[in-house]
């Protein structure tokens, strides 16, 4: 089943799937339907993709608030799909090259894809390598360009391709014509209510009975009940290193401390 | 007749129709009167420049929606006329080049077709060519330019060219001046109401006893009675995927199923 | 006389009037009033260059609507005037070239006028040479700055120059100081009223019993009485293509459904 | 006496004078106060360089409408002080070449003067010098900075210096800083009433009795009573063309029939 | 303990530790409990990095207006970690590199951390490694985006990482989504009050007896009672110019004049 | 006595002072308090630099109106100070280089100033150094990013510097955060009431007798009391020039002819 080869993270053989896992480092948590919905939904994708004739190539966005879990969703979908051709195309791997440079190492990552049967890209964090910045605006046209026609275009004959972009400026790539040029688009929402308490519950990083407690110092010192995955968890990590054995329960005081020290200092 | 040819995509001798009738994956399908105009006035428009002998040029802009089918209908003409030079200039063969390498590869091939007694020259996705964002807005002014005086510059003497553009932004063209510089202008609308139906009829793609409830499907979930071809054929494409056999009708479970995964996400 | 000349296009010894006459297809009408007194002007020009001693450089600009027949009357008045120098400078001929280059061909033209005792230099199309685009707005200032200096710019002693400029954007030309830097400013107005007539009438391109339908159908499917003398030889020559014998007059048939295609698809 | 000079346009030993007469084709007419105020004003600068001690260095802004007489005023106040160095800097001799090369080109003109004991250099028609446009507006800031500095820049000791700048666009140079930054602003007007008439009345170039009513149409159909010298040299010589002596008055119908046909077609 | 240990300044083994400490030339003065919550803070996170498993990167953004205090903060908590690679990112060693060789060189620094087990990285003043400046606004985009995602980026397997960013524009970061790229952000704030005092205090700077009329003095010449550690320590430097004795306290003349001085003439 | 060695302008041994004294072609005059408190706190800061152990380094920022006389306040002051390294960075020995050049040359300076124990560096003109245009308004970021580092950059131990910056365009580097990098901002004034009188009265430039009326032509012919000293000083240099004796007083009628003059073109 998806869900089990999601957390398992089998690597696909004969496709660098390294840099994908190290999108993971927190692993996957089935936090509840919202999760449950976002992963159906690229399962489905990606066994079209596999076995449709008439639709070699399929896009799909996943748009959000910082944090809240895209590119571990599209790594996770990508290593799941087993495919022999999956890789990340990440603003980390071209630090300080030239908007053209960069242009050429996307569309070469497309040129290799195209000679595999069956492909997985992930176009991660879009508005940065589109050198994005909202004053201005700012960005690079060159680049734009080069994704608005590769996420178009159609693979050579016989060869399929699914297309996972991410994004957390979803209102900036819409007047770019970026979002609707995608196939799909899916958005990857910060956890709320229940959400909070599952991710926390999870690996039993509480205590069952500190577990309420934990939430509402949670809630009380955020201002907010709606919290990105990615931060809930570093929070957690700050909260959990003065602990005597690495894996036991977080106590309530290091918790208490540790928000009442970030919501001091914002 | 001309629309038999149209559906038949003859491949004219001598010129390179393989690009072509990719942009035709699903065929032509005759979805009523605003279809046949379409095809009819094109197909005045390959003739005249054939025969006439004072208009050794012509030009013709095909404007409309995002996938309303603009580019199936210029390959579908370019290949039907037979003109022993056709040929699409298409952003997806110029990604990551620059305006400059861009701007001569466009000159080359209108310097190719001059040499030719009869030529064909697709402008594919014009506002791609130009490398056009709406933010600023920004477009390369060296490329419009070069369009700009390809568009309006006479053939040497015994010359005969017919130019399609194809636009889904004609609204951005006409400030330009572009729209005005093409001889006539056609526009490409999306299907509406029993343009809809005629093409999910087409080739028994669902049951005949389904038709009614797919489309009434199709308008609750889509919110318009109004969609482009293209979008129509990928869903149908999506729905067909869990066939047994790949040619038989489209349950209306997968259809509803598909179409409200879509509805759901967006 | 002057208006024979122009008619008869005879090309002056030593001077390259191919490019010229090239830009008069469909030869030169005389269409009226409007029309004598423009190519009256230009013969005085042309004259007061040839004698004046005092005047060695004269500058005049056409402006008017796309199509109303600037460039062939700039063209015919070149050739009629037999200067051993007379070159048009066309966008035409500089498709893809750099700004910089551009400017230079452009100086070069200038350049070698100054050599012979009498020239003309057309600068066809302005807009288009100084690759002007409504949007920004955006234009070569380079290029500008060459035209504005060569406009004013005295040749050598012996030597006598008259340009003349063509452009459909007169209001644009207007605060970029090249307007007044013309010496004289023509205004080239579209055809209107007996001027339609005029022009269909020539040629016996319709039987005379026909003329007044035709141009009541003209005016009913153009929504206006005012069209440039360009469009409408264009139209007559698209409805003459179905024609047994290609000189015969047109029929009302094939003219009423040119007009009404057209009006149909703008 | 300084006028005399003025007319007699004696070439300075050792300076090259050739171009500065060229701006004087039409000499110097003495039209009234106004421009005797002028070459006054430009007398007593140039002798103040040549004579005192710790003014080595002197500039004059000459700034008016389009053709009322800068550049020959500049001229010809250069060529009468016969300072061993005079040179203008003029739009015309850089066409096309860089916003780089021109600001070398000035600065070497700069350096030359340098080293002559006393030197005039005319920064003529400084708004073309800038590559200015209204639109945008746009410059050359290099170019800009160049003259800014230049304009102040002291002469190395021994050395004396007069920079006499022309424009037509005095309200532009005001917020670029270089009209404040000339030592002395001077307004060269058009000419106005009696003034008008003492251009027409000199080298006899009416008839006595003809000359009341030769005003009287130039007002009429200029619709103004102003008129820059130059565009009024031109008419005059337009009208003058169809003379049997060249020399001879202009007559009446001539002049009435240039001014009727300019006023027609603007 | 680290209050003692930022105060002592212990070169780390193996760490060039010179530019770091140089940005603290007046050592660091105990100022009261603000300046204890931000020490502390910085302690927690330096100790954070040093043991978590999980959260082998941290970023703190030091943020506050001009002279505060930040880089010498910054200094300190870098010196005081003892981690064997500790370095500063400053402006002042890349006057006049262009954009992109800033790019590399603060892009290699985080190279030579990745490469060390523990590192500490300093980018200080980062409105000023973006060239930034309020006219426009312009800025460096390609050393942001270097920002961006260098903040981001997660080291290789086994190093650990915490970068330390000063800056006295924080709301100019913010629009560029810096601010939020780091995952704890500190306000320094100017001196306030007491903490005026006890600077002034400290190191015997002023005879106890004159403390209160000192104090007195600059709140009313400074027309606020808030200073900027920078400035007060400048001022009582240049107080103590004349003094016989480097090190005795500042006489209330001294103080009182250099205070006047500077009022006057701001 | 420092006003004393302002005048006399004893060049420092080993410092190039020519560039310096040539910024005093009037010499310094003496003209009241408003001088005096300028010319101390310059001696102040001087003294500072060179005994103060902990503030190695000092920048002051003259900014006043164009010709109150800072560049030549500047230059004394550096003169005076005996300083082994004393240099002015001037626009006038940059004419015509590029932006990187310019910072370049200007980070030259400061590097051979880092080399002498005790150094003044003048930057002359900043706006211009800056190549400043208030149309836009246009600047080199270039060259302001080396400034703003340069001006606030510690000279390596045991080295000492003092910067003096002068500008007519304070409001300008107000937003570019110039004005605020300096350490101490002095204000330029131009001449008012009792001081223009003293400029005049200095050299005995006017008979005693006179200089009542003399102050009063100027005073109504300015239309103000205020006028910046080079401004004064060059109108009586004007007035100075038709004097028998290079040295006598200047007449009354010499006086109010040149003031009128100017008057009349302005
Ligand atoms: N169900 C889940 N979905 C996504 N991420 C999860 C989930 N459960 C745990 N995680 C962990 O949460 C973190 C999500 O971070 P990730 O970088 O994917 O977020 P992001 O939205 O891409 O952030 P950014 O907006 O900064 O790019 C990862 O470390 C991942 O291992
Ligand atoms: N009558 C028809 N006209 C046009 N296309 C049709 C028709 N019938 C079927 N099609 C199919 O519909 C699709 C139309 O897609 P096409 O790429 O031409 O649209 P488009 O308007 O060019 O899209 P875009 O705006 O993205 O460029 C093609 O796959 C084509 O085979
Ligand atoms: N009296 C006339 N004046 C001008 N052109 C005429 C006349 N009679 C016939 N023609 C024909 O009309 C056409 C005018 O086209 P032309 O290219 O000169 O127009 P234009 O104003 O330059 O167009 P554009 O604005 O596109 O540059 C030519 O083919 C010319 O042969
Ligand atoms: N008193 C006069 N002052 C100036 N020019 C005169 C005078 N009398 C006759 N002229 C003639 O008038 C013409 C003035 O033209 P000039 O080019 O100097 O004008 P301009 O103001 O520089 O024009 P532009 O604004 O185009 O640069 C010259 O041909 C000159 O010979
Ligand atoms: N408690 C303290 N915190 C910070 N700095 C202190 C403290 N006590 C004394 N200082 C001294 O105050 C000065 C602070 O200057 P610093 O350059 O760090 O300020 P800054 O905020 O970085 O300034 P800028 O905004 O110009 O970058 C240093 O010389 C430092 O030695
Ligand atoms: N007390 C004085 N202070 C300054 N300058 C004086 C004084 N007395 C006489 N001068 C003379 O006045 C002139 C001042 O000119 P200076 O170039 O220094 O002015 P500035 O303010 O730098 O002008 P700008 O704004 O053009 O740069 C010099 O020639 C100098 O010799
Ligand atoms: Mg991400
Ligand atoms: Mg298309
Ligand atoms: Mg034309
Ligand atoms: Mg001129
Ligand atoms: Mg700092
Ligand atoms: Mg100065």
């Amino acid at each position: 089943d998806f869900e089990a080869a999601l957390s398992e993270v089998q690597p696909a053989f004969g496709a660098n799937t390294e840099n994908l896992s190290k999108a993971m480092t927190h692993g996957i948590i089935d936090y509840g339907d919202a999760y449950r919905h976002l992963a159906n939904t690229l399962r489905t994708l990606v066994s079209q993709v596999q076995n449709s004739a008439k639709t070699p190539m399929m896009s799909v966005l996943l748009e959000g608030p910082s944090g809240s879990g895209k590119t571990a969703l599209a790594a996770s979908a990508a290593i799941a799909s087993q495919f022999p051709f999956a890789k990340i195309i990440s603003p980390e791997d071209m630090v300080g090259y030239s908007e053209q440079s960069k242009g050429s190492q996307i569309t070469k990552v497309f040129e290799d894809a195209y000679k595999s049967p069956l492909s997985i890209v992930v176009l991660d964090d879009i508005e940065r390598l589109l050198e994005y910045v909202a004053i201005g605006p700012r960005f690079s046209n060159a680049i734009l360009q080069v994704l608005l026609v590769l996420i178009k275009k159609q693979p050579p004959a016989g060869r399929k391709l699914l297309i996972i972009g991410t994004s957390s400026a979803g209102d900036v790539l819409e007047p770019m014509g970026l979002s609707s040029a995608f196939n799909v688009q899916l958005h990857v929402p910060a956890l709320r209510g229940a959400e909070v308490e599952a991710v926390m519950m999870a690996d039993s990083s509480f205590a069952e009975a500190d577990l309420r407690e934990a939430v509402e110092t949670l809630v009380s010192l955020c201002g907010s009940a709606v919290v990105p995955v990615k931060k809930l968890l570093l929070w957690m990590e700050m909260a959990r290193q003065e602990l005597a054995e690495p894996n036991g329960p977080i106590p309530l005081e290091a918790w208490q401390k540790v928000l009442r020290d970030l919501a001091n200092t914002r």
